[in-house]
């Protein structure tokens, strides 16, 4: 929307070690939203359509660069951590074809921050011809930030720290949220930072007091909402952001058109796509490659990931789906458990305690209880009863089944892979089916049934002592024999 | 409680399209806690005793009368959406018996305007001998609605909208809330109202200087809690009235006698009884007709709709009830679902991954693992076997089966319907059950194992490469053979 | 961390009713997090090192009493509720040793007093040689409440009830939480309170007076957070105690180094540890004695209790664990229920619908899809098929089985216990096992297949008329045949 006349490069700092995380990982890579935080940063930064996304890292940086991995982002590492100046500078190194692009500083644990309010500083930037632009916030206390003093005429004069800030500064409200966007010379004046200072650290704010050494205009853009640059430092913080990240999401879908009617316990990661008249029950997990089509209904407390629901499908309470296609108007679950390699076509019922795995059911399909279906293709409008199970694995290999269609699988049936069962086939209840059954065939796979007279009477007479303990109907029916 | 010497009539508005929700369902048919907002003003109604119960439909009017059937409701089209002066006027001419009787104007969009308030209202009006009584509230800030101006000695003088106000008038704090008590004479006013304003529009605030003209008696009358009149417009307002209307409910059980584990994560529909120390674990929802008698307690996000649970109940966690009658002291689940039709003696235990439809068990049957019991009634104490499944289904038709009354049904059995089992039989694992079984009888209907020694060496030596592969175990044993 | 130099005895009073919990249970017997109210008391009282705790008991003292069984505790009934006085005398009278120590005195319906307020209210009581120290509140509003009143020079003067207090005493913020701390003096003392008042009863805060007049120091310690002492008196009360204590508890385990990705649906008894680097999904519920160590994950909505999860191990949604020890890096459900006596091994993988009770997999046993493993032991490396079940239960007794390793549980199979199968062997899919198995053998215990051609075509042929309603595919396929 804005107009960008200049390219854009952008030096990500994600180099910091975060030990209030206390972890084995990381701080950039704790997930908000199922996405590493800095990785929120890069796609920040390629929404910008940034020309170079350097990410300057340090503490676990093959880990890092291992999360990142993609073509578009390039590592510099800052062997060591002496300061947000030698961060930048070691960023601003790794950036090609420097000196014509404005440079944006991000940071690896500011999830919060949107593109949106990046677009707009760096409009903002470029309408009023900055050299250096800060990203302020304000917050009635902004004990521990860098405060921003301006002049007289409300110019940006320069950025206080908190220890070295006089009770007048503190009580400036106005803060520095540490997001710079400056010209094309920043790498350049990068190299003048200097750590001559108590700490003997490269501070990046130096580089203010560098750009007004040149002369050049130096400006500071509000964020309407300081939420926005809220760093995650501990796991509460994290949680934090993790729940305003949720809460955006759920608002933006629900102004879209879909009800949830707990947005509180709702959880969709951002890759989700709802369609209108979409219901989302209470306690109701969306993640990764999720595409959910009109008319939708997910069940309370189902997690669904890496699927697609066409129109109409419900799914009902306490299903997990994972790399499933569920075609128009079926239905799933409750319990079912929907793995990856599931296609479902039109009108499918999935019942509770069934789990599908690798498996093509044709449009009509009723598995609707206790089954197990891998490795397998099933024909339209076949009946799977109950307790039926697809033996694919023979204890070294899985194996691949083909059942027709209109095919009746009688109840606790197995069928021992690799089978072929021909359309219209019947296969009878607590059948272990061990050879393919050709069209329009009954198979019958079980044992022919005795019944054996009065024989409870002898069973449970032989332990007549603990059944008048135990089981004091049987007692009293043994009496009467 | 207040003593009503009047008839009343309520008419509510219904015929807006309500276009911020975005959605292929009319505006007013949106649920909120399980019944549509509109259906909230009719139940309000209804528990005023109102005489006569019209609805004003438009937008969508098919779906909202099909929505609202009903013998005590009437329904008037507004063909031509033409303000809300129009749309009453519609209404009241539908009104039977009209002059003898106050008339109470409600909306299709408000569900958290209780009876109690209306009922106050009402009796305010009556006892000040008002002819037209506003409902307002009070707010901080009232941008958007229409402000309430009194005179000096406090009385309602006329009523300004958010656009014509002067700045002075902006800041009033009181503002219409658009519910009006009336007395008789409101459907022949209505009549005068015109629609020569900027808008062309046939506004129902007119009624107040109509009433003024006729020297009667305007009043208003303050809520309490200005939520109450909150219109719910888009998704994320509907998704607050479900929230207040859930804590409403929630409290009002807690204040019983109910323990609620985690009152923010407990959906219960305001159809739903509970008894005295019944506990609700975290994230459960109740839903439709269901009773929960004293001592009950329901598992962390179980699902319990239209059913009851008689005293001492134990629901267990992730168990999914429809339709279902639990007697005293039975457990259900985790992980039960209990289908239409199932009913539950005394005592009954219904274990894990155990689906029950149109069955009755009674009382002391125990089914505590992997099992469908459909179409079937069994008899007290019977044991029912992990993995028993009931094959009702034949392909087109579902039978029923009986099983006596001290029944052992051995593990992964499967009963061919339409079978009957009789007192005391048993039947061993692993059958497959088509023939009926008599009082007292074994049946048995499995293959007699074989078994063929040296047979797994021969086996995993065929695929010996694999084996060593993928099967070190196994491959260690292959060595030693 | 405090030096104590006298022993401390504790006085939980306890015998208050509770109507408005509207309950059969005791009011100080309603739990919190997992444990009674009163409980929380006992175990402040313990943290701090008590020499003696004794309990007041009256409105159901049996319960109560059995409740809190110990030996450390000792109860004292109040056969007369009339008034704190005199219930603390009779808790005094059963303190041992006395005069020589500190008594503090507690309530048995505030669990959110922490210890470490108390150590900081007897660590003050100590250092400033006070004799009577009251542990007090400050709110905006402390109506309700006893308020404190304090002289010119800010010491405690006395305390005034509401209903005594006059406008300006009403405006005191600061009240009686009704925790004192007391020198030896104190049962002495007590027994020269009288009921010489208006509602006849012994106030437990006419000692200050009576101390006061032994001319002793009395002192007042100010809580942070007056919430710590808030009475949970009814359930909606109980619900926000709960929350709270919850929110404690999570709050600590983020800020060491556990992700919880929301606690505020994530539910944690302060009885359970988590390692570092642990992730909590939505909605789990952790109770008892579970450990969980480094770097496990608990998938969404699953319910822990009494459990042990060692180091990497990954529970799915939706599993129930109760009772189970799960090995290193082993991965359980989803819609896993593991009950009590379950030990697995490292790296065993428990799938979905799949329930074992006192069972013990040894390490890489794979139990992928619906079964049932109760009373037995799996040796290393055995594939249980799917549909497995170990039919343990002959009626009246349950019987223990024993697999070998590297075992092959072919699909669909039961064990008919008491069973013993040997190493490597291999059990042909759907067989009922009812005799042992050699090692290295191969079982088969099932029917042999019969194939009936063109026997569908009779079938639904006999039914054509319903087929041809309700099987349209199969309909056109007979007529085909």
């Amino acid at each position: 929307m804005t107009h960008i006349e200049r390219p854009l490069d952008v030096v990500i700092l994600a180099a910091g070690q975060g030990t209030r995380m206390k972890s084995a990982l990381p701080k950039v890579l704790h997930p908000v939203a199922g996405r590493p935080m800095v990785a929120w940063a890069v796609k920040a930064a390629r929404e910008l359509g940034a020309r170079n996304i350097v990410v300057v890292t340090g503490h676990g940086a093959g880990q890092v660069e291992a999360a990142l991995q993609g073509s578009d982002v390039r590592f510099a590492r800052q062997e060591q951590q002496s300061g947000t100046g030698n961060a930048f500078l070691v960023g601003a190194d790794a950036l090609k074809g420097q000196g014509d692009a404005d440079v944006l500083v991000l940071y690896g644990d500011t999830p919060l921050l949107r593109p949106e309010t990046l677009r707009a500083l760096i409009a903002d930037h470029r309408a009023q011809n900055s050299a250096f632009t800060i990203l302020t916030g304000e917050l009635p206390d902004a004990t521990g930030y860098g405060r921003i003093l301006r002049d007289a005429g409300g110019n940006v004069e320069r950025i206080v720290e908190e220890k070295a800030a006089t009770p007048e500064e503190k009580a400036v409200r106005e803060f520095n949220s540490g997001v710079y966007v400056m010209d094309g010379r920043a790498p350049e004046l990068a190299r003048r930072i200097t750590n001559d200072n108590a700490a003997g650290e490269y501070y990046l704010t130096d580089l203010l007091e560098l750009y007004r050494g040149e002369g050049a205009k130096v400006r500071a853009f509000k964020l309407d909402d300081p939420d926005e640059v809220m760093g995650a430092n501990d796991r509460t913080q994290l949680a934090q952001a993790e729940g305003i990240v949720r809460q955006r999401i759920n608002t933006a879908h629900m102004k879209a058109g879909a009800t949830l009617q707990a947005p509180d316990t709702t959880y969709i990661e951002d890759t989700v796509t709802l369609g209108r008249d979409v219901t989302i029950e209470p306690g109701v997990i969306l993640r990764g490659q999720t595409r959910v089509a009109d008319g939708v209904t997910v069940g309370a407390y189902s997690v669904v990931t890496d699927s697609v629901l066409e129109e109409g499908v419900v799914v009902k309470p306490h299903s997990v789906l994972e790399g499933a296609q569920v075609g128009t108007g079926s239905d799933v679950g409750p319990f079912a458990r929907l793995r990856p390699g599931t296609v479902l076509g039109q009108g499918v019922h999935i019942g509770n305690f069934v789990e599908t795995k690798n498996a093509r059911l044709d449009a009509g399909v009723k598995a609707g209880h206790l089954a197990y279906l891998g490795d397998v293709t099933i024909g339209a409008e076949t009946n799977v009863g109950a307790g039926t199970i697809v033996a694919n694995f023979d204890g070294v290999n899985k194996h691949q089944s083909t059942v027709g269609a209109g095919v009746f699988i009688g109840s606790n049936s197995t069928l021992i892979a690799p089978r072929v069962v021909g359309d219209a086939a019947f296969i009878a209840a607590g059948s272990a089916v061990h050879e393919d059954v050709p069209e329009g065939a009954l198979a019958v796979a079980r044992g022919k049934q005795r019944t054996l007279e009065g024989w409870s009477r002898r069973y449970w007479g032989g332990m007549r002592e603990q059944v008048q303990k135990k089981l004091p109907w049987l007692a009293g029916w043994l009496e009467k024999q």
